[in-house]
């Protein structure tokens, strides 16, 4: 196997440290270089001990000509806006990208613009294929730019996706209620994310106003084959990582909680990475955590004739991380599941 | 003030400890009596070494006719089907009585049955009047019988009664997704319960079965004039207590956020333990921590017409033991805020 | 009761608002005034809004003419060194003051020097008095300047002070493994204190270095009649409040746990927030916690000859806020328990 | 490379778990048997969703003559007393055994009977080998039986072996302050450790009288060739991992915190599994949790004439699961490091 070499922009937040040490943990690449705006010149394993005797990285600055010269494929963890300009210049030079920032999970420049603000390579949203593996393989495999889902989107769009395809639910009825670890905050020193803030409470923010909502819906207007808006809200909760997402929708014609079940169980049937849970059995985010798995349950209420999907995945792995892999496996022709076989990780 | 004598069935649970902290601490009333079925002949500050210079209490065996002897008042924290064997004889005697359980919550007893079985005291129903204080105050001042009202109830309730009683609503169209701390699991050694297995994750449980459904369902209903049945899902965060509830709802006719709080402002104006935030303000649990207080905070997404309304209380406090003692204020013709008026309590 | 005026210098830090909580709620004072660099001009109450009803206060800039013409007493929760220019400016004004930074708690202003740099108002020392109300009770009624002191000293200086003053135990053989909770760290934006950062992890830090060392050191070299030099190390652990100190000393002579506990419960036999645990006990700081009391348990290892003394108290109440409004109780000449009686608060 | 039959006795705790996860992903060995008081005749993978697709196995009664019959080797994570009785059974009938329990720790049938009570196979004692491999290399290679070391006992023998055996610190004069997650207390319903019981709080427990204690001085005293008594007190703090020993013991003759540090690196210089850390850094949990590192660090206090150390283990890891796979493949003639590469695992 030919061993390829990555790259990963912004390699010390949360999910960049995930990242690589995946990465460092594939048989098929070799990290080359990581780059840090706040920490570049010290190494790796000065910064994070825990990779002491697995790579000798020295984080470099920022700098495209390097990652075009040195790389098969590069990662973005970069924020937003930034990130596109970025990853066009590797783009150009010929080397596959996988952005895992929202710059290119949008096909629409207005949509961009009205949650994000100017776009810094629009002309690029064309090439960019949405990269949730389990939707859109096909396409991911003849990609040279991979847009990686946000962690909210990705089980909601999992859970959703069957029914919508199928018409079982009403696409007018959907409401979606996620609640998310810390670590989705970012590694960045704010006040709103210290650890006595947040520790023994749980609350509710941009509620109705999350930039994760177009991009939902995006992909379940895709799926519904009509547009679909959505009641959206996140939730902040004490623990590191984990997104729960639970989602409403009113059944279309008569249906059981089996029949429910029996329609992700169909859709999901040969996906790796997608776990199908019995009736009576319910997601929980230690169940995913640390694996690049999507665990989903259903209920239907014969009471009020909706049907109540939950998803559970690891927001820095399925929703970022490991999902990026998964990603970049397709985009090389390997075994999707490479270097993401381990079960998730409790207590 | 005469000085009423009170005592505590089931003193050493979660919810009896709490209702005896708040007890001690109350200028018109002694704790002259507290029971425990596992701890009986042991001193309270024995066990919960905090309570040292606070109270000589030796807990005793439950013993109707003490109870009946030695206090004039007397709280029931007994399980549910227990409760009512033991209230209905204490009100026999003549007591005032606050339930703590779901006995005399459900006015239908063919309700009751359908979701807890055969009730213990079925007589004793007419008599009993839901205990919470915003929507039942008049009765609840005359009433010998108070049912207290669920933890998940209380914040759902009193958030959406003022948009059911006005007509602003679609009463089909409401949603709940609450999320509970774990100490709303009570205090038995379960294995669920565990530090281990709830630290770190989350996830729904009794999806479309939680027996608080038919509760807030007959207030709902109560408040609608017209039945109104509910999907309501309850979520396990590990953090000790507080309850926040997320609730959606379709809206009648145009409105906005600011309306949407107008509304709940203008009903809630004199409520000295309803707080209605202002617009961009969102409930936290840790804002009501350790008080009797319940945070409500809005928003109309008018990309979905619906209204989202949320509630924070303290399980432990507005969802049971000092919402009992806001009703045993009100029994007694005290002002309502005796003995609790401490803000929350953060970090 | 004469009403006081009290203003708070630094009111928006953890301390400050717990001071604020119980100022708010203790009988005989009035908050006139609170100060915030960062928060100038808003509203204590749309901060904090807990504390919506309670307080009318707006947030002001520091200034000492201000808090010299309106105050009785001032509590400063500046940091250290600014603090000393401050109070030094109210005492001088004739008010009274208790100051909850370090930089009144060293009576040798080389030792201060030595720690934390040069001193702001060296001149001043002389008159201050070290507000741990158990061991200097009677200086503190009587003072005008109290350093109140820092959250390591106050268990580990009570948990020791009887055993060196009785001779008791050898003072070269003192180890001091002291565990906090976060909240110790302040409210400030550090990437340190990001919950992802301190949850599900324990480290120690500034070992044989930390500020409280020579505050320790000073105390207990005070109750031995001789200079006493300890091994002291802090640890950060997942939690809001608490610190749990675990000390161990060489006996000498015979003794047993009981003789151990013996001399804490005679000498501490009136101390109102000094509890003494019985043999088979262990302290916990959720026993303490929201409380004023320091909870204190011992054993006698007699495979070791040592000594093991464990001291809980809540860092923002013994070990900061309440203890100032002990301090303010003392110097007032008002019942040392007033606005502090409140017993602890679990779960 | 052949692949060996393993079997796990008692695989349901959180130390089964665990070992189960890492051995299903160990390349040369195949997990041939489970077994589980409780839940014999369930998959595995129906109680912990996470390992479908990862394992078929379905839980059996413990039968010795099966174990015997099917496994090469067997691990036990039964409970002292009871794992003797089946671990003698299984060495008889030929197979190689790692028992994760206590009771071939002691080498002292008296020192066992002290502590733990009666021995169910004292005659085996002297055949079984103290399985810390950084200690005990070359008589693992060769033992039919390993005492897989206690969780506590793992990161202070580690740390003060170069000490004792290069006679750099007083024997006498040990002190192990050590912090441990809840998971230590295991997967058992008891009221001790359920969430709202441990959570935000910190406590001692068995101070002077843990079992481990004669455990790390067996060892300690073999390392100083002399007996050792030492000073222990556990602790639990909520987090579900991990386990921090703070360390104090006086220095013999002059030295420096990089002197310190030099005894350590030189000593563990070839150790994969041992990371010294540099001046200035100090052991964090988080750095070491899910790998089967033991992270040190230490610092000489001149002032006190005392060295602390410090190390940093994961509890269920290098404390117990992963330590017994290091084991495995010793006893195996493999490369120690097979199966244990992953870094650590944050946040």
């Amino acid at each position: 196997m030919k061993t390829l070499k990555v790259g990963i922009a912004g390699a010390t937040g949360y999910t960049g440290i995930e990242l690589l040490r995946i990465l460092l943990n594939h048989p098929n690449v070799e990290v080359v270089l990581a780059t840090s705006e706040k920490f570049a010149g010290k190494k790796v394993a000065d910064l994070f001990p825990y990779f002491a005797g697995k790579t000798s990285l020295v984080l470099e600055e920022l700098n495209d000509g390097e990652i075009a010269k040195r790389c098969d494929v590069a990662f973005s963890c970069l924020p937003h806006h930034s990130a596109a300009e970025h990853v066009a210049s590797w783009v150009k030079a010929g080397l596959k990208a996988v952005d895992l920032s929202a710059d290119f999970r949008l096909q629409s420049v207005d949509s961009y613009k009205e949650w994000y603000g100017d776009h810094a390579a629009p002309g690029l949203l064309k090439d960019a294929v949405y990269g949730l593996c389990e939707t859109h393989r096909d396409k991911i495999k003849k990609a040279k730019l991979v847009a990686n889902p946000g962690c909210y989107p990705t089980g909601t769009i999992l859970a959703l996706t069957p029914f919508l395809k199928e018409k079982k639910i009403d696409p007018d009825s959907i409401v979606v209620d996620a609640k998310s670890g810390v670590s989705g905050a970012g590694r960045s020193a704010v006040l709103e994310s210290l650890f006595s803030e947040v520790n023994e409470s749980v609350h509710a923010y941009k509620v109705g106003k999350h930039r994760h909502t177009p991009e939902i819906e995006q992909e379940l207007s895709r799926a519904a084959g009509r547009p679909v808006v959505i009641s959206f809200t996140p939730h902040l909760i004490p623990m590191d990582r984990g997104i729960l997402s639970t989602i409403y929708a009113k059944a279309v014609g008569k249906t059981s909680t089996q029949e429910t079940l029996a329609v992700l169980s169909s859709f999901y049937k040969d996906e790796p990475f997608v776990r199908i849970l019995p009736e009576g059995s319910l997601p929980k985010t230690k169940n995913v955590r640390g694996s690049n798995v999507c665990e989903i349950g259903a209920h239907f209420d014969s009471r009020t004739g909706r049907i109540v999907l939950i998803a559970a995945i690891d927001n820095l792995m399925k929703g970022a991380a490991s999902q990026a892999v998964q990603n970049l496996n397709l985009l090389s022709g390997w075994d999707e599941k490479t270097g993401l076989s381990l079960p998730a990780w409790a207590p």
